[in-house]
């Protein structure tokens, strides 16, 4: 089944290879940030709707790679990346994951509030300190990095230096949320201290950092940007195959 | 490709037979508003969300067991079950299907303005009159009721006596979301001129009237009820497989 799944997954790779390298429109940050504010103002999503659709699909993701031991820590930070990582642990628990989340700077906002009861009445674990490198090591087969995404700009603030310094040393593969975190979203690591994802999430369609990325698996979610919007910024979009969430480029 | 989808659903269907008749809770009208509310009062669940993931559960379900011809009539009602029906529209959309709606008594709030002009937005064609029972038969190969849910209580309403009366009469098959309409909610068909859908897509679980399904294909959707929820109302639902949202019964 396993063989099967990566067999699918390394033709699938191949099929998409030449459209996802040579066309596919890696987004600027003004491209991004313009991109979110015509879904919600000009198509009239609603932020609980996108959150949702984006986290699930982030969710059904790390199924596809991550699915040996199933013992996840959940980084929010705290702007929407966050909220797409509530999303994908609430998700991720209802498919038999154990998710663990570490969510230090909790956003004083209904949706936020809402989206991590959620989480607490399905006995979701949150921890309140920063966990260490030889934590992140021996407790968790994959760490799902949701702290900064496409509005970041450097410096990371301090409340978070603990857990940047954590997984720049940590052993166990990270799997980014749109953006790894901690680096520019248009020019990538920041430094030889940066983050090295093994797996990144892209969103809606990937940023210009994405040609820095160098881990295992690179997927696209959030099968829900209308095709005029598409068109409007040439995104050139793979296929999503079937009904999946997410496709892997 | 086909066949081999039949059998994975007729070897699930066989497998979980047994628990799904003897042992699957079967809700009452009551039942059901009671653990709606509290998905929203006591998890804090928004409409939006529930209502984005149980839409997107239906567009699944239904890729599933017609994709000869893509050719969809959305039939939306004026309370939550038509906006399932918008959402699920939506979600065919994005996977190459040609949704059509008939949304007759369209509902004055915020949250269905939006999912009506979403579907607008994505060139969706929005009919203003009752299809005739000829134009279902030779136009669609699928016709989705989303016409009435889990609060209905007869009489139906004259403004759907017309298309009512056309699903009574069509020879296309009728995928049902989670009440067959005009159906009673516990009590099933009303008279031998009830509609009789040949797909019933449960949404949470499914209520008491479900026993007297007789069609071909029905579904449980709607993966985001809470272990504590489901417990509480001994619901006993079935797994879900892997990252799908929705699991044949």
């Amino acid at each position: 089944m396993i063989v099967l799944l990566r067999n699918s997954l390394v033709s699938r790779k191949f099929h998409t290879l030449h459209r996802s390298i040579v066309k596919m429109k890696l987004l600027t940050q003004k491209e991004a940030i313009d991109i979110d504010v015509k879904l919600f103002n000009e198509y009239k999503f609603s932020v609980d709707q996108l959150m949702e659709l984006a986290g699930l699909s982030c969710s059904h993701a790390i199924t596809k790679c991550y699915n040996a031991n199933k013992k996840v820590l959940i980084l929010c930070g705290p702007g929407n990346n966050g909220g797409d990582g509530l999303v994908c642990a609430r998700h991720l628990a209802m498919m038999g994951y154990q998710p663990t989340i570490y969510y230090p700077k909790q956003t004083d906002n209904m949706l936020y509030k809402n989206l991590t009861h959620q989480c607490q009445r399905i006995n979701i674990e949150f921890v309140q300190n920063a966990p260490k490198t030889e934590d992140l090591d021996k407790q968790f087969s994959v760490i799902v990095d949701a702290l900064f995404g496409f509005s970041f700009k450097p410096p990371v603030r301090e409340t978070f230096a603990d857990i940047m310094n954590s997984l720049v040393n940590t052993k166990t593969p990270i799997a980014s949320i749109d953006i790894p975190s901690g680096w520019n979203v248009e020019d990538g690591p920041e430094n030889e201290a940066s983050i090295k994802p093994d797996m990144l999430i892209s969103l809606t369609a990937p940023k210009l950092c994405a040609k820095f990325f160098k881990g295992r698996y690179h997927f696209l979610g959030g099968r829900f940007v209308p095709p005029s919007l598409q068109e409007e910024y040439k995104l050139n979009l793979p296929e999503y195959p079937g009904t999946d969430t997410c496709v892997q480029l």
